[in-house]
């Protein structure tokens, strides 16, 4: 048996502003940032003890992930940074407010990019400056296989190979690990680890900066449950 | 030619209370953290553009990191964390004020362990808890080879291998990079830069939370200064 923690990063300016927010870096909000610290007391009451990290390269995780590794006073373990649990790339609604977009294509279609599993945003062109092949953290790789637009379905086909690379090794080796993503990359992460169908995966809901604390055995979760009980949401049935 | 910053962490608790903290996990103080902040913000006004960035596995030196890469907006750097870049470990001494040890043993002895190149504090027994082998950071290492009690020489000879492994590399490719640590380990780091002989290493002393940015050609410094000016102190001459 060991424990695996996701957490979706605390509130973020955008979350705040209701606007498609994807791979734009904002920042966690004051509140959000008081959810992290929270997301942190709540995990040293646990007594977790993490021996390793993941997050995404964008700072609303990052922060959060260093908020809940100064609770549980691990700073110093290893933290491994990877695009792969980045938000879902929202393509050509990026930056948009929720109610213009609504406004300018109807709410039908809103609920579709949202809600759908395998349909994916516009895709932003490859000389928009929002296209993530401008920004110095993705220049290593690719610019072909730089994501533009992604359904909740392309997020999963890009962190699945990284969950089972890079993250299940450990898990399966014993370590506890936590994870601070985002909301779509955690739904990909929850849709593997609870075999959730595809037309239940998009009402998953996950609080912000709220630790979701898993026991697993092997890589199948025996018990899960967010540790802030009064910000908590539906979780899915254990396998 | 690249450029490489060195910053020693802001003030810590034990800093301002004058007691010798070697491995001891103590945090920064308010007065450390906007230390470390400014300096977040110096680096900014520099244009700094760090790709790698290498700390301790103590908070003071890992927090202060934190600051400088949300201070030039690159939370998304990888970071490398390294007992190699630990502060020396003061062994026996570890924990005790300053004063107390002075009165104790005097004067001169105190200045001895302070200020000599290569006579080390009292090792700390294998069997007293604060010998870093109980530390769960330290757990993969060989307990017999984890420092118990350190000269600046035995600090050196650690710091030494990591620098020209992991960190030498890098500059020698022309990346930017960040490095946050400790009085002692800097002072190695300096020594090897700086080719500076062991009898002027002691006398060396960086200011806390004070980026000190250093033009490299391959790994040979041609310029070094201090980002706050107002708390800059001497620096040993360009090789």
């Amino acid at each position: 048996m060991t424990r695996l923690v996701l957490t979706r990063h605390g509130q973020s300016v955008w979350n705040k502003e209701n606007r498609f927010t994807g791979w734009v870096d904002v920042d966690l909000t004051e509140k959000g940032e008081a959810e992290a610290r929270r997301g942190g007391e709540l995990l040293k009451a646990e007594g977790f003890a993490p021996t390793y990290a993941y997050t995404s390269v964008l700072k609303r995780a990052i922060r959060t992930l260093h908020f809940a590794l100064e609770g549980v006073d691990r700073l110093w373990i290893p933290v491994e940074k990877s695009w792969r649990l980045n938000e879902r790339h929202y393509g050509g609604l990026t930056g948009l407010n929720k109610t213009e977009v609504t406004e300018a294509h109807g709410a039908e279609q809103v609920k579709i990019w949202r809600r759908s599993f395998d349909i994916p945003p516009p895709p932003l062109p490859l000389d928009d400056t929002r296209h993530p092949r401008f920004d110095p953290r993705y220049a290593a790789l690719d610019p072909d296989a730089l994501p533009a637009g992604e359904s909740l379905k392309l997020t999963l086909e890009r962190v699945a190979p990284y969950f089972s690379g890079a993250i299940a090794p450990r898990l399966e080796a014993g370590e506890e690990v936590i994870i601070s993503a985002h909301g779509n990359s955690l739904r990909a992460l929850m849709k593997l680890l609870f075999d959730i169908p595809d037309a239940g995966i998009v009402s998953l809901e996950m609080p912000t900066g709220n630790p979701l604390l898993i026991e697993l055995k092997g890589l199948t979760p025996v018990s899960a449950r967010y540790l802030d009980t009064e910000r908590a949401q539906d979780l899915p049935p254990c396998p």
